[in-house]
This record gives structure tokens, sequence and C-alpha cells, in this order.
């Protein structure tokens, strides 16, 4: 099969075998990818991953062991933990030691024509989403993931730093769960893609976002820069919470000051549920469409992910079917 | 009266009027203070403060409206909010943005003969509790905040990481709290402060150290020093609690990967409930005699701040009575 393949210090289009699903495992067909800032930061040394990058997928089921599934539509978690050690006997899989990671740790992912994964990793898609709007379930799960671990959200104010990919899906999620949300960025023309789910833009470094300051109970941090956290720290109340999405390779640099003299609670946040993510897709409550830049077809996945890499660019998708 | 004033550069001892209480406040005549590291770091510039530092103390109210309180011995919370704004309706007069805070932000403290509070900061001190006990009252009750804000810890495992003054306090507060706590430090000298509490001393970077990271489901950094912070995180498990104590100057440097992929919470930590630390004080759970480095008479304060900034010195007292 075609596939990208990362060797530690490019991404390259190869020939490569077609993997064999082990036991429990079932092969799928990629039908669409999306590039992530994490495979961004993979091509940057991120966790010496080498091989077949990409976790971002929706596929067919070609090959698996349970009758019903093969030509089944389907997107899939991306941890695949040992089921055996503390943390996967605690239903906490997500963050078992012994995991593979999907295109990112110790197993080859979805830039590629088939991948494997575990059975019990899918998620069957609903007939009314299509692949286009199916591809964004990962990431939009990864944004409802804020609201598993701070608790509801419901008629509280919000802010979301970024106004990249990722900023736009989780100020959607905050508002879908109720939240009163302000997108903070620096791209003025996607007010329209977020204004119609009732959330405020707000031009970085304006009037409006300096009269914001220290007023948010909630910020979260979603720009994949440095200087993210920091700003999103700036709009945070005494005793609010600093959701931090994004990693980036440099160190998190924060005034120790702020965080504990007004006891602000900083949370790292990563992978989340499939199922809220679905529906919420379903529902029509998030829009995708304006989130894409451009399709490429797997032949094109290297200049795709050029293009993903430059700031500024929204989601880069890779259709393989 | 004398105290010690600091003009921004130096803390000399001086000769003042005694202050007069405001409306609704006491005057009260110190006994005891104790130093803090962050009269350590108002000497270095933190917080612009000049005046009369100092907040933690015991003394006897001189002078006070309610008949009943002259003669009364007494501790007193620092914050003193507006008790108009938002946070102080929602009862978080701790985070008023206006507030006063006790040697530390726009009000004289205990460095001092005497010093004005508002009545309502005060807690009267039980007979049983001496003042060199009861001056502990304040930094003890900043160790029980955390119990606050992360809830129980009974039957958890807990690494404080810095065997300093607020090292010692916290690790017991944590153990008398039902913890199972470990104390990380240098001085493996006061493990008999805290082997009788059921506290295990552990060797910073000894094997036994090394052997816990990545274990614990709490970890409190009290080095007040800006490698503290990262060797805490280190101790702590995926979807662990990371407490933060000290303040220092230098930004807080963690790296975001870990905070992230681990999705582990860090929190900051201020000021405490009075109440529970004197009942603990009361009952014996914390130890603090072996916490005291030095004690001087108010005349020695410089001295006594000079001798508190040194790394590795524990509790220096200033007696005035």
């Amino acid at each position: 099969m075609k596939a990208v393949f990362f060797d530690g210090a490019r991404f390259a289009l190869e020939e490569t075998p077609k993997p064999e699903p082990g036991p429990g495992e079932v092969l799928i067909r990629i039908a669409v990818a999306g590039i992530c800032a994490t495979d961004i930061e993979i091509g940057r040394g991120y966790m010496d991953f080498t091989g077949i990058p990409g976790h971002e997928f929706v596929g067919i089921v070609a090959e698996s062991d349970r009758e019903s599934l093969p030509g089944a539509r389907v997107v899939g978690e991306i941890n695949c933990p040992c089921g055996a050690c503390d943390f996967c006997l605690r239903d906490l899989g997500g963050h078992c030691p012994n995991r593979t990671v999907l295109g990112i740790h110790g197993r080859d992912g979805c830039f590629a024509e088939y991948l494997t994964l575990p059975e019990e990793n899918l998620h069957v898609v609903p007939e009314s989403l299509s692949d286009a709007r199916a591809v964004f379930v990962e990431p939009l799960a990864a944004a409802f993931r804020i609201v598993e671990q701070i608790g509801s959200v419901e008629g509280k104010r919000a802010a979301v730093v970024g106004d990249g990919k990722l900023g736009l899906l989780v100020a959607q999620a905050l508002a879908s769960d109720g939240a009163n949300v302000c997108l903070v960025g620096r791209h003025p023309e996607r007010e329209s893609i977020v204004s119609p789910r009732g959330i405020e833009f707000i031009e970085e470094k304006s009037e409006r976002a300096a009269a914001l300051r220290r007023s948010f109970p909630i910020a979260v941090d979603c720009t994949g820069s440095p200087d993210g956290p920091p700003a999103a720290l700036e709009l945070v109340e005494p005793m609010g919470i600093l959701v931090v999405k994004s990693t980036v390779h440099e160190p998190l640099s924060l005034p120790s000051d702020r965080l504990v003299v007004d006891e602000i609670a900083l949370v790292g946040s990563r992978c989340g549920p499939f199922k809220r993510a679905i529906r919420a897709l379903e529902t029509g409550e998030i829009e995708t469409e304006g989130l894409v830049e451009k399709s490429f077809p797997l032949a094109g996945a290297p200049e795709a992910i050029r293009l993903a890499s430059e700031p500024g660019v929204l989601k880069v998708l890779i259709t393989t079917n």
C-alpha cells in the first residue's frame, strides 16, 4: 500500500506492506484523514516517533473477526492500552503506561491506505455524517474532554484563546455544552464560523480583550504556541481554571505568583469522548465546513503536511478513497 | 512604637506612631510573630510593598469596640476584603481585588509592637495553645487550604517536596487528614520531626525518590525554589494533581507535554482555614517545636530576617512581649 513515512527527518510517500491485524484487531481502509498540530510536532521530533503518522481518520472496515464489522464506516480512538495494568484496571486506559498510540507512539497511523486498530477502539459512524464531517470526531472529542475534566460549563463564561482548527472546535464544543464563549483570535474573518453558535469573536490585543482581563472563570489555550498559555492565563479570574490543550516543544512558562496568589487551577487536557463528539456532529451543533483549508489525495500528503505546518492554516485533509 | 520598616531596599527598626484602628478594627499588641518566605520575597521586591511587613502573629487585643475582646489572645486572617465586590458577595473575600493584605499589600503588618485588623479577621486562641504554637496557625491554615481545594486526601498517597518550614507543616496537615505522606527533602535530620506522624522521609535524588517517579496522585511543591515545581511534577502520576504553594520571583517553567499528555492538574494554593489549623494544633496532631530555628526580640528583627533568608533555615520567630 501507499503510506506517508516519517523517518525522523522528513515525511515521504512510500510503498509499504499492508498491515496485518493482530488478535482482536481490525483492518481499516482509510477514507479521509486529518492533519493535526501533533503531526507537525512529530515532524519536529515530538515523541521520537518514526513510522506512519496520523491519528484523525474515518474509514471502512476491510477485515475483522466479527462478522458484522466488514463494510462498516468507522472512526477510532487512538490509545491502545495493555488492559492489565493499574491504570487499565481503573478504566483509565488512555493513561496506560504500556499503551501504543495511533500514529504517535509505537503504532503506525492513518496517513496510509490502511491501518489496524483494536476492534474495541472503533465507533460506527451514523449514515447522516459525511466523511468530511466524521473526520472531525477525534479532534472534537478532544474538545469535549474539557467538559469531562472540569464538569459542565453550562451558563459559565469561557474564553478560548486561539482561532485555529482546534480553537474553533473547542469554542463550539463549550458553546454546545451551554457556556457563554468568547473566542480570542487573530483572524477576524473566522468570526462568521462561530457567530451563528452565539460565540463572540474578540481580536487579541484589542481594547475589548484588554477589558476582559481576569474576568473568565474558564480559559482554554488552543494556540499551539508557547505564548498561548500565558495569554490565556491573563484572562482567568481568581480561582478560575486554565485548560491547556496543546503540547509544544518549549517548556510552559507562567508567572507563579499569578497562579498561587489567585489560586488558579491549570488542567492539561488530551483525548476525549467519541460518542459525545459524534452526537454533536449529528445534531449539527458543530460547524466543520468552514474549518477545512484544503484536501489533498494521499499522493500529495507530504505537500499537505507542509501546508498544514504554515501559521494560520486551518484543517488540511488527506482523502484516500 | 517600635516596628520593622521596609523602605523598598532594606529592613530597619524604626520608631513609628502606634496605629489607629479604623471602623470595625481592633488594635492588637503582638506577642510573637513568625517570618515567612513571603517576607523574604518582599525584601526582594515582591508586591512592591513598603511599610511594616509580617503576617504571622499571635497577640492580645488592646483596643476594641466590642467589650468582650480587649485582653483576648488572638490570631488573625491576613486578607481584608472590601465586602462589596463580586468576589466578596460570593464569599470569596480572600480574592477580593480591592483587598489589603496584612504586611503584604496596602496594610502594615506584625513585625511591630502593635497592628490593626478588622475584628472579623480574628480568631481567639484556646488557652491550651502556647504563643509559640499559636504563631503557626496562619502557615498551618495555608497547609490545610490544600484539602479545601482538592478535597479529602484520606487514604491517598501524597508527596510533599521541600522539607523547609512550610513543607514540614504541609506534610503533617495532609497526614492529619489521613493521607499516606512522603516528605521529599534534603535534610535527613528532619525525619525525626515527621516520622512520629507516620510520614516517610525520602532524600531527594535518592534511589527511593527515583523509584517513586510518576507514582503519586498528589504532589505538593513547598520548596520556595523555581526548581521545586518541575521536581514535584516528576513524582505525579498521570491524571494526578500538582499543588504549588510557594510564590517565587522567577516564572514557573514546566514541560507542557507532561502536563497535557498526562492530563495533570496544577493547583495554585494560598491562605487557608484558621479554625481547622487551630483544632489541629490543639489536638497535638501537628508538631511545631522542631520547626523553630531561633527566636529574636523585636530589636533584633532585622537580624532575624537576615537569618530567615538563609537556605535551610527553619522558622525564625520575633517575640515582642
